[in-house]
């Protein structure tokens, strides 16, 4: 008999930024990425993207370095919640709540196998735009003001893991994510990426391979637009801004989401995405790249540069 | 404590179609949305769109009249399959198992309240594309043509029904679908419309009112192209061969879809359709539209014309 | 042999507008269709879109009612302008000149046979972005900010006549305007609009008929988007901003554009579109429509609501 | 007092194309590009895009190798056509008149500088589509099949020249050509590439550097798509009809023109396009590259490859 999947992530939810240039950093995502700032809290900013559901998904963090502050996933129900804190537990995991934070949480504080740190919660709260700020059909979230990139909300996160199998077995194993696709080796010994879900989205935690010794860092949060024609003015919206371009517009082979990658001005990387496959078989197996296969670069798209495959903040190696 | 959500159906499956005109209904099918043929079986033809992963999805059967044959659910697992069964059993829908179909099935084959034909099954059959036919990325299925719509998979079906909320009731009871959205008087005596889904994709089945004495029948099949681009695409192929467009293409109000509809030759109404929101929040309550509400039409997006919503299949008022 | 066509008017130049609610027409044409303010002077405001090589194209005159204070065409060459003028003298429309405006002129203006203003001129001066403006390709006049609708430039003007074959030969004869399409009766007594050009474009200028007893006045202006997804961007935008959506998005059977039409707080109907043909053959003959032909719509496309027919700038008729 | 240009040159017209393997290129034209055969006639077929109103626009021609048989221009007049036929033959350029082919010509045969053989005419035949084939709006040309790539017409060609001034002064001085970029040093003793066209399209033809001893040769004849996610769309069906990519989709510098390039199994490079500025005003001066800028690649697009800027054909230099 076929082992049942769990269903007890719900979505990425809000997530921490840290940034060397907080006005720089805010300048990319309200004026070029479109976002809105909803609070002001010393060095912290909560923004929010015009799809999010909750009153905020980003808060930025002025730093001495760039790097992730956390990820968070959204649990399907309170039961949920504590099903996942305690395989936690169980399994040499444990964390501490943190409080709640404008709205959201309390969240449940704890590190993957590489060492990022991620939160668990379910406690949330309904944005209500302001007047004036309301869509005219009640089921958005917030008027649609079509600023920069215009992004929708978040879409996923890559993260650097040094041994990415213990990563990926640890969100397969205790909290039933799916796993899409992998690259590795035919003797399985060296796995260099995985891309697993909580959904039908082909992508929502994705781990590369970490080529320097730091542990916990970020490869790129990425930004759903709506179509891939939006990706393109995306990519006009940040050349004549005098942001560089790291890569794209193209098409990814894994996934197959079309891409855009930028750095924001604290160095993190942030990719404007569209696309990627849904999958529906509740029993697809993931797709086993072998690295020669994977590097052949199958399909179309352009080829990424070497510092796509090194970059990653906090920036420890230069 | 939230009750939690069951996760027993993964998607809409194959579904059965009668036609009047088998020859011109696969003319539509083939050369004007771009599904193939993959075998032929007296009066019946199984076709596939490019984006399934199942050997077929659509059955198209001669008959004296158009009409639904039937719809169908994938299972989440064996296990899954056999618990809807067992409350189909235990409340008063028991139904009867129909065999292997060229590759799928068995199916268990059961009707909602209104008497729609309805088919469960968990064993299905992947497709493995001939020589020459498969994709460049092989996460794909088969190899994109690019014929005519060129439409990817079934994206929903909308079902006429006497008993609106008797039909949604007996999908989230029975099944745990979700109801993203309802339109119904502030009484809740008059409920005209309801948007339901096994996933975050804002609609899989809809039912919406029946103003005739018939039962059974069919509003629409809908099928998702990738773009509004391409459903724009589709309205000129459309024109240019001569079938009629009976509304868009346009933007829907509810769930935010962008819309195409045509009948195919047989006389069944058919959507090209891209997009709709997708429900994210785990404990999004379904959104309840007031009949003026609804009527005052917010947002953008044309007029739908009035035989909208009274034509279905089998044409019994004619 | 054939008579060889002239081409003495180069393109659609700098436009007035008159408005009784400058503020609320300046909000629209800056934060909902992205143009820019360049210079202020009284109750008059100058516009540029980001797409115009000329320093500006649009200025907005406080008024007591809307409605279109002058159109405009640059000459290919100061012979041009000074050939097209001898023209207007020698048949009985001797004009007048008005100063260099910002920049632009000076102008010869002129009524066309139903009254309307125009004027035109060869003088311009090219717009030089400021430091922090200016585009990453030189070959750009500005940079790509991607704020609301974001149009490109102005893309043709649609104006009310009372006889509309007047007009079109006017423009014909004078001026060696294109026509491209007709609506008229076969006996031709009854010709209701007229598509002309002085390029390969569909339209530049169209007259449709005036159903009242006014003259001079304006049906729309059309603000021209790189693509049909932003024609339904900008649906979005509109409609979340609570201006009524009049007719659209949808297509055109003349010309076949993409349009998309607001009123703009003053009043004036203006159009966002897409596309529409371009003629290459310099021997075409217009299309003549008869008007059941016309009014039987071949192709896709909406029905237009009646008011789209009578309703212009003044509102004389209110 | 300003030079005024001449306007003789309509658009480029049809053009011949030498193949060793013609059963490939024909495949490649009308299953992958969507084009119509309309004649056959020995080693020669001759083919429409579903845009072009004249009868055939492409003579595929069996032939030992791959490259360029002609390109033609359409004149404006008849006056036209004579007017640059006496240039030619009063700046010893004379050529000779080759008889009316399948409905087009007679016309002027010559060759550039470079010794690219040019045909110019006047005389031509539209098209009247076969019953069945009209489309819906009777101001298009053919039906819309949407098949492949579905390309909508040429709309530009770009030849080797080994002196890129020469050529393009030879048609600016002798046709009233128009240049809108230019790539050279400082010195102008170094001029690798200019764009031109006979309208206010940003290119029509182009010249880029020869670096071999050949003469005479194709670097692209590029087909014109409705957007860029058409341009996308093409990229997918090249890759799994296993068509090797060879630069794109991406954007390019000059023109700012989407583009996606590929070679018909006979090997001569194709594109598919979209986009690029339109040049409005009447006085614009060539923007002049310095080679220093040009290599910077101002702006987003990806690198083009090494073998782009020096396979052309006949590849002499195998």
């Amino acid at each position: 008999m076929t082992t049942e999947p769990t269903h007890d992530l719900a979505h990425l939810g809000h997530h921490g930024l840290f940034t060397p240039d907080p006005e720089g950093t805010l300048h990319y995502f309200v004026d070029l990425l479109g976002m809105d700032v909803v609070a002001q809290d010393g060095e912290a900013t909560y923004l929010r993207a015009y799809g999010d559901y909750e009153t905020w998904s980003l808060k930025v963090i002025g730093s001495d370095q760039a790097g992730p502050a956390w990820v968070s996933w959204r649990a399907t129900s309170p039961q949920a919640l504590h099903r996942r804190i305690d395989w936690l537990e169980a399994h040499g995991h444990a964390g501490r709540w943190t409080p709640r934070d404008r709205g959201i949480g309390p969240s449940y504080q704890f590190t993957d196998p590489d060492g990022h740190v991620f939160r668990l919660y379910y406690d949330t709260q309904r944005y209500s735009a302001p007047e004036g700020q309301r869509p005219a059909i009640p089921t958005g979230f917030q008027r649609y003001a079509g600023r920069g990139a215009n992004v929708r909300r978040l879409d996923h996160v890559n993260l650097l893991a040094r041994d990415v199998p213990a990563c990926r077995k640890f969100w397969e194993e205790g909290f039933g994510l799916r796993t899409y696709e992998i690259v590795r080796s035919a003797d399985g010994g060296d796995e260099s990426a995985a891309w697993m879900s909580s959904s039908i989205q082909g992508h929502e935690l994705i781990y590369t391979r970490e080529h320097t010794s730091a542990n916990g860092r970020l490869h790129h949060f990425a930004y759903v637009v709506d179509s891939r024609e939006e990706v393109l003015r995306a990519a006009e919206i940040f050349a004549d801004a005098r942001i560089r371009i790291e890569a794209g517009p193209s098409r990814h082979t894994a996934i197959q989401g079309f891409y855009l990658y930028t750095r924001e001005p604290g160095g993190n990387r942030v990719e404007v995405a569209h696309g990627g496959y849904l999958v529906f078989a509740p029993d697809s197996e993931p797709y086993i790249w072998n690295p020669k296969e994977w590097k052949g670069k199958p399909g179309w798209g352009a080829p990424l540069p070497p510092e796509f495959h090194v970059y990653g903040t906090p920036d420890t190696v230069r």
